[in-house]
């Protein structure tokens, strides 16, 4: 499909396109630019053909697909280099999970002769880095592509994605910006709030809840868990939709508490029945199974 | 241990209590006392010579232990029967998830010659009904006894739980409330109401988001798919630990929003790093496992 991938930022995502590429017969050669001596000494051990770029310079002119793979706050620094040396012809993507600050990031960097098409894999986990990647990472999971102008390079991201095991959806980058700032950036933020509130709890009154997080706290705490940098990008790139949904999560919370303060039974009833249906869909859109989980062993 | 132990509500808990039972032969006799049908020809199942009682009359004069497994709501329709017909060596216990709120039934409508010993397994899961039981249900968890004025019938129900597998600790009422408030009852609400607020979404902007729940969503609509009846209970009896614990996560939501709005990298970066010191504390007090999850398949 491609005679050359390069890879810039090769953690989680990055080693799991890598892992998936190398097992699908993706392209001859792969390139990887990776800062972090120890990533790189994790990636070596996958295949020994993998080659590792000093810096983004003529070598770039190869290159058939550019992949950002690195935390979306860091994809401003390889323009320059990008816009001097990548050959026309060639296709940058990436995996962020942001779209509108992309494109606009996008308008201001890149050259008007080069092209971006923008890709979003719905996988990864509280882990990070390279040891946790898998080749199976993408498989049967959503990977969101974001309409372009071009469509012939459009299609081949498309038909890339497809080879890695992903399901394809194109959207716009709005709709997109809207639909996981409920699906995914939300529920974040409210599992590190939640994760915050314990904290002051068990500060303030001195007691050991951390024991007794089985009863529903141990759920969130994974989410809660996941990489820092990653999430502040998102939070601060999805600002005004994250801003709209903390809106309406607080109006709920507050209705809530006031059913809960006043007794409200069938007010209160009623929205935990509600609740069912949901989880029935997603169940029914194979999102999760529905075997019970009564905690991990 | 016992010769006749009675189970009144046999749900989830109950029927998991009952298998645990049998299996550690914990009672000469069995009796359960259940509404359902349902539950009743799902029960009839796990053992041939389990014994169904139609009423709550004399027969209760035998029992040595009965349990409560109900909705905590329904407990006080068994108090004028089991005033009237049990005996003063016998033990009452219960599997309520909240106490302070049985102090006071207990003052107000129980015979001051009957003791009931309270207790709260810290196990369950999204299902009810006995179909979903299990004789495992409470191997390696917590069970909570609150401190009781009857020293040697505290004792007995230590050993009880202990024999169906359990942890114990000994609490005060209050202490548990304001615990669980934070560990399990905040979570349990907070996950219905991120539910509510995507429904919300959905509904106002047309668009499916269930099929993208997987980047978060999904791990909340699990817990909020827990019966609305028991979780009903807990909010109105908890109400002002709840209200407490709602007022401190909507002031960190705040300032989370905060941080958003204003793009305070510092501040918003460390509350993200500090999240992974609790996430290792539950590790390390084995309330969850370090595997990393990419999901269920």
């Amino acid at each position: 499909m491609f005679n050359n991938i390069l890879i810039i930022g090769c953690g989680l995502i990055g080693s799991s396109i890598l892992r998936a590429s190398l097992k699908k017969k993706i392209s001859k050669n792969y390139y990887v630019f990776e800062k972090s001596q120890k990533f790189i000494s994790v990636i070596k051990k996958i295949n020994k053909n993998i080659k590792f770029l000093k810096s983004l310079d003529k070598n770039l002119n190869k290159m058939d697909l550019v992949i950002l793979g690195t935390p979306m706050s860091a994809y401003s620094k390889f323009f320059s280099s990008l816009n001097k040396n990548l050959n026309h012809n060639s296709i940058i993507t990436d995996v962020g999970s942001t779209k509108e600050n992309l494109i606009n990031l996008r308008k201001k960097k890149l050259s008007k002769n080069l092209d971006w098409v923008m890709s979003h894999p719905i996988s990864g986990s509280e882990v990070s880095g390279p040891e946790h990647g898998s080749p199976n990472l993408f498989k049967n999971k959503w990977c969101i592509i974001i309409k372009d102008r071009n469509t012939l390079k459009q299609k081949k991201i498309e038909r890339f994605w497809k080879k890695l095991g992903s399901k394809i959806i194109i959207m716009n980058s709005d709709d997109h910006d809207k639909i996981f700032s409920v699906t995914s950036h939300l529920p974040h933020l409210i599992a590190y709030n939640l994760i915050k509130t314990a904290q002051d709890f068990q500060k303030k009154k001195n007691k050991n809840l951390i024991k007794f997080s089985a009863g529903g706290l141990r759920d969130f705490s994974r989410i809660a868990a996941s990489n820092e940098i990653m999430w502040r990008d998102i939070f601060f790139a999805n600002k005004t939709n994250m801003i709209d949904a903390i809106n309406v999560f607080a109006k709920n919370l507050n209705d809530f508490k006031k059913n809960i303060s006043r007794k409200e039974n069938s007010k209160l009833v009623k929205k935990l029945i509600n609740s069912k249906v949901v989880r029935k869909q997603i169940i029914s859109q194979k999102q999760d199974i529905s075997k019970p989980d009564f905690g991990r062993e």
